[in-house]
């Protein structure tokens, strides 16, 4: 039985861009029928572009029912980590997503956060970044998911994972990962929802992030074939997702026939 | 016994830096008795922010005696590589190394070349070489050393190591490595020498690059306490110079006392 959705965003409700993005056709309805339908839906992306906030309001203006309240997001995550460990991030992240961390002392740094700075990842910032690790006892680095590339309108771009990558191995540390797919970051989305594993379902385009992680959670994953989706996804060694859909309209459909 | 030193460059005989860097107290002299004293002498650098000719016009200005042919480097080893395999590349490098591949096809690429780019690793140039290598059935991705970090007088700096990972994660691909710690870029040096390994001392700032490096090759490695070197070095997991020196000047008095 299912009784709850997470949805991945970019590449499933919409594919983003620099002038917004756009809905992936079928998906605005698709939302509205997964809400009329009873189940229980969470948002959970590892978007770090922008406040939630900010990130809803746009999903909004393309017509997506959508509210702050339903999405899981890494930020927010880091924040309590930060706290937890009373750590004082150095921040290496997009300028729309500093509100986020308004409430955290960043004084004095013991810790770097990263997440995907787009274009803050400039040879300077990525230095002071590095500089700020290397010059701490035990390096802290905390990373805003691990993703490796996603697709804009206007062509593919390297993730923060790949950006991680660089900071670890030149400061010989390896990156506490905040965000998919972390086992922590599905179970609290799962447990916002009130949905055992078992009875949850993941959509998205990412074979690693989205449904090898939630995989690996015990839930069941589909991968969308829009996005960052490409053919060889489905020779992946690693990760076979429930199943393949062509959208998120279909999902939906498929889900919604089996209740 | 000792016929022939290989000199690591920068770190070792100068601090580099945006104002092309300061000799290191001693180094000129030593560079002058070791010529004097009859041995072999070979210049190993992974250096790639500039032609050879450019760089040996710049320690030649600081008072080094040294000239383009005495240097190893890693472009003129790539060169090769990419006409023996007709290879095309991308390149992702300084500037003032582009005229090492002027001879080099690089219309339609099919590989590409990554060096220390320093100010050209850019976002957008990033993405630039990501998409070059993602759009590959088997990308190729050839980078020109794998250094972590190296410190010019305004800091440390991230060296193209860092940005190797980056890629090599994005596009799940391996970096061929040429440049120090590849054996057969040591053992080219050594042939030019006409020295064998066993006759042989590294002396370098690397731990990992030069002496990690030149000791799988079957030569002795000095590390020198100047350039990158850092304390916590002395307690390398894996790796142990034959000797610690302070610098170059002591590296040659201990060498030339034992002939």
């Amino acid at each position: 039985a299912v009784r709850g959705l997470l949805l991945d965003v970019s590449g499933v409700l919409y594919d983003s861009g620099g002038d917004g993005g756009v809905p992936i056709a079928g998906s605005v309805e698709a939302v509205r029928r997964i809400k009329a339908s009873g189940l229980k839906l969470r948002f959970c992306t590892n978007e770090t572009q922008a406040t939630r906030e900010k990130f809803v309001k746009k999903l909004q203006g393309m017509g997506f029912d959508i509210s702050v309240a339903e999405v899981t997001a890494p930020a927010p995550a880091a924040c309590r980590i930060l706290k937890e460990r009373s750590l004082r991030p150095h921040l290496l992240v997009h300028n729309d997503l500093v509100p986020e961390f308004a409430e955290i002392d960043k004084a004095n740094p013991n810790c770097v956060v990263i997440g995907d700075a787009a274009e803050n990842f400039t040879y300077a910032n990525l230095n002071e970044a590095f500089r700020v690790l290397i010059g701490m006892e035990k390096p802290v680095l905390i990373s805003l998911g691990r993703g490796r590339y996603y697709k804009e309108t206007d062509g593919l771009k390297l993730d923060v994972g790949a950006y991680m990558k660089a900071l670890e191995y030149a400061c010989d540390v390896q990156a506490e990962v905040v965000g998919k797919p972390a086992k922590m970051f599905f179970e609290s989305a799962l447990a916002e929802m009130g949905v055992p594993p078992q009875q949850a379902i993941m959509i998205g385009d990412d074979i690693v992030n989205d449904v090898g992680g939630a995989q690996r959670c015990g839930m069941r994953a589909l991968q969308v074939r829009t996005g960052k989706y490409r053919p060889c996804d489905e020779n992946h060694p690693d990760v076979k997702p429930d199943a393949y859909v062509n959208n998120l309209a279909e999902a939906v459909d498929i889900i919604l026939q089996q209740l």
